[in-house]
């Protein structure tokens, strides 16, 4: 390969780690926007779509781009087509913490979140934002060991919702049905969230040693 | 390219259409499972798991080695890299009905649906299985005109979505709040997998044209 290719490859890592940060962003300010009820910090994150979609875009090119112009083999390879794997995951984190914005949003000036729940959405909201910290610092440093660690994590996301679902589903439940199907859509959108990023992460997994899935 | 790669290159319009079938009829299954609280029928799709997960990673497989072995370029090079799109979608797409089949099990011997519902589930259904034997036709025939056609098929099921709400949300419930985050969800798993249908169906458009998103 060319020099110039090997830094677009290089950059490509840099590149998703930039936009996994962004994602992290969004999912943090998302949560303040929907526990605070503040929906001008709700349309900013709603106003982040046209950057996402852009950097996606961005990302799909430059790989396909490497693609067809120098035909990538081994590493190389594999570099690109976890690239087009990480960008498309991370597409996905971005419209989830919008979709986050938007039940703020949908609610403003309302609370979407009663206070007996405020404690689980923090609690989501933070491992959500720590797994795509993690995921960035791994796609930027493709460190093998930090991908492999990060599916415990998500399993703490799985326990969670469904930690959320008991909550909501009790007979002490008081905020009717629905604030009900707000918290199930939102618990959702953040199980999601973390799977995404743990997935772009584990393509670094792919990446360094070939294995997939 | 060699000849061989033609026929793999062609042998991929036929996988995904094969793969996308298999959706279509996980989704019509799961549907029935829920409808008519048949635990068996549930467990026949959530059993689906294994053989889309197999085909999905031989898709991706197949793809791969054409471009390790093969550098296709122009068309041939749309047509792996929509592969590796198309069957990441069709694994949603599986993965969303065995979701749905998760809800009637969970729920068995009860029916997750309420009478008043099964009008909107059916529908849903309906316009989830067309499109992904839509998608399935123009994965097949790589048929622009068709792909152009199935995103406003989606937007009906973006309004059939918020009817759901609607009603779900309305004073005169009276399937208490478990029934709600359930019917929230279903309606949610049917969204995606619509959507996914027809993103997979447009990457027929960037197959064909070259154009993205």
């Amino acid at each position: 390969m060319r020099e110039d290719s090997h830094l677009q490859l290089f950059g490509l890592g840099e590149y998703s780690a930039a936009m996994c940060q962004l994602t992290g962003i969004a999912l943090r300010e998302a949560t303040q926007a929907l526990l605070d009820a503040d929906l001008s910090l709700a349309e900013q994150v709603i106003a982040m779509d046209t950057q996402l979609d852009q950097m996606w875009s961005t990302g799909e090119q430059v790989a396909i781009g490497l693609l067809a112009l120098q035909a990538p083999v081994a590493r190389d390879l594999r570099i690109v087509i976890s690239a087009l794997r990480i960008v498309a995951d991370l597409q996905r984190l971005g419209v989830l913490a919008i979709h986050i914005a938007n039940v703020a949003r949908r609610r403003h000036p309302a609370h979407a979140v009663p206070s007996d729940v405020r404690p689980f959405i923090e609690r989501m909201s933070r491992i959500g934002v720590q797994l795509a910290d993690e995921a960035e610092a791994v796609l930027r440093t493709d460190d093998l060991a930090a991908a492999r660690r990060l599916p415990v994590d998500d399993d703490i996301m799985d326990d969670l919702q469904r930690d959320l679902y008991h909550h909501v589903l009790a007979p002490g439940w008081r905020h009717g049905v629905a604030a009900a199907v707000d918290i199930a859509l939102l618990a959702r959108f953040y199980e999601r969230f973390a799977d995404h990023a743990v997935s772009a992460a584990q393509q670094v997994v792919y990446l360094v040693t070939g294995e997939t899935h």
